[in-house]
């Protein structure tokens, strides 16, 4: 393409790698998997109107559209080396461009990430982001390793994207920028699943909301799961904002928060969220692996607990 | 997404390799380089309505998605090994979706590609694909080899796809089946990229047109191109329909043909042709590398040949 969006954000974007032998400007790529090293590869797009809200800061769309897909690596417990990004937009608006790519640039440069290739087409505003992370010869965390009697485990704070998000639709909704903040910048546990290599029995981060992602653990790994509704992590900020019961069922089935849940022998919980602790991480145990199939929560009082929505279904939203 | 697309055409594309480790159900894919092996990696996005047209069968959607990106590796001289499918579309379609993953299985099964990972999401329809492939250490081909007094060579014919447009906007293009193809299932030329590893100095696809992609290798070259119009390779059904005067811009400007552009020192040139013939592929010297910059095409007549257009510009069209 004559109008090089790519080689635009290739300027905004610039960690040099020795791994990366041809980056941006030829056919295709060439780089160079370090020996002993697998690699994890994922791939996300982001929909304006969808995984977004229309009106969405660039550079926001822009962080956002790496966040994403660096959690995935994260909760492989990999370390992030290169991404493509496949950028589609109505017109060639530069001033477009400049943004996303300052905000992808700024998550990408602490991680020493390097974008290696692209490509910019016309058309509905749609962002895929492909990234590549290490991991070590079977290192990677699996959905699949929870055994009955593992501590179930999640980093951070729950519900503040999905709390972010009804904010928005308030007529100002500056008084919870940190909520709004949580959906739009979206922090990638990425030093965290690092952390729990070699310790967690399994991993995934909460893209479609605790209850669905968990549920896929307990899918992949034949057990089920109790959750304790009362040891959910809830920040400050939503609890200002929200009634107990909303804030609950955007804790349990809110999506895009992109903390990190994970499953630990029951002996190794305290060490976990220490070592976490260390990283600045904040970590709660918030239930059981169990015989069986499922995710159950339960209050205080021992009732269950409904989950108004299990997780996004962007083909329902 | 709980309504799994993605696993839908995993079943279509059943491509087995021990180099996949974790294969798409978890947050990532796990993959192995093979030592030695350096990896090539591209991204290309279809957009409906920008790179087929309104109402293209699935199954020719899926393998051109494919294949452009499988054309960005041969053009590389790189062994296909995995690839990435991000889906965007309407409504979730399982007959649309089983279609176009049979498209991508045909093209992906004899080239023994995995697909390895994927997203699917709701959106104006748009494909975006990431593919990756093996080449030797320093052996991938790049743009910026050519040297004045170089042959140029590309493979098979030009104009085809272009040709395959137009016709379409007959109200029968039955007749013209043999051009609409050549827009619809391009033929990635990897086993010829393979080929002209260590033999090429410089090699690109044909996406954007002849003059366009030529034009890249001159800039990352430092030189400048002579070329002959009736040395151009052109279809017997592409001649058969059109004029000389269009076919000739068909062949010069038409994007989307997918085959080799090349330039070998000038003794090589006679056995190159002939390795490639060996493969099924044709080849055709069709002028040189000159000092200078810049392509210049000239006829029968020693007259400069005019561009209608330069290529294809997605953000003009």
């Amino acid at each position: 393409m004559e109008f090089d969006l790519i080689d635009r954000i290739r300027r905004h974007t610039d960690v040099h790698r020795d791994d990366v032998l041809t980056g941006i400007g030829d056919d295709a790529a060439v780089v160079a998997v370090p020996t002993g090293r697998e690699l994890a590869i994922a791939v996300d797009t982001l929909v304006e109107g969808v995984h977004f809200p229309v009106g969405t800061a660039p550079a926001d769309i822009g962080w956002k559209a790496l966040a994403v897909n660096l959690s995935d690596l994260a909760a492989m417990g990999a370390t992030p080396a290169w991404a493509l990004l496949a950028l589609t937009l109505p017109t060639p608006d530069e001033a477009f461009v400049d943004g996303l790519a300052r905000g992808f640039a700024e998550l990408a440069t602490p991680f020493r990430l390097a974008l290696i290739g692209g490509d910019t087409t016309r058309g509905p505003l749609t962002v895929t982001v492909a990234v590549h992370g290490f991991t070590a010869p079977d290192g990677a965390l699996l959905r699949s390793g929870a055994r009955p009697g593992d501590v179930v485990m999640v980093t951070g704070t729950l519900g503040d994207a999905a709390a972010g998000l009804r904010c928005l639709a308030e007529a100002d909704a500056s008084p919870y920028a940190a909520l709004v903040d949580r959906l739009n910048r979206p922090t990638p546990r990425v030093a965290a699943g690092q952390a729990l290599r070699g310790v967690a029995t399994a991993c995934i981060d909460i893209s479609d909301g605790l209850v669905a992602d968990l549920g896929h653990i307990c899918a992949e790994s034949g057990v089920g799961a109790d959750i304790d509704a009362a040891m959910l992590p809830r920040s400050a900020a939503m609890l200002a904002h929200f009634h107990d019961a909303d804030a609950l069922q955007f804790a349990l089935g809110g999506g895009d928060d992109y903390e990190l849940c994970f499953t630990v022998p029951a002996d190794r919980a305290g060490d976990v969220a220490a070592d976490l602790a260390r990283l600045g991480c904040g970590a709660a145990r918030i239930g059981r692996v169990v015989e069986g199939s499922g995710v159950r929560v339960t209050d205080t009082s021992g009732e269950s607990v409904m989950l108004a929505r299990t997780g996004w279904n962007h083909f329902a939203a």
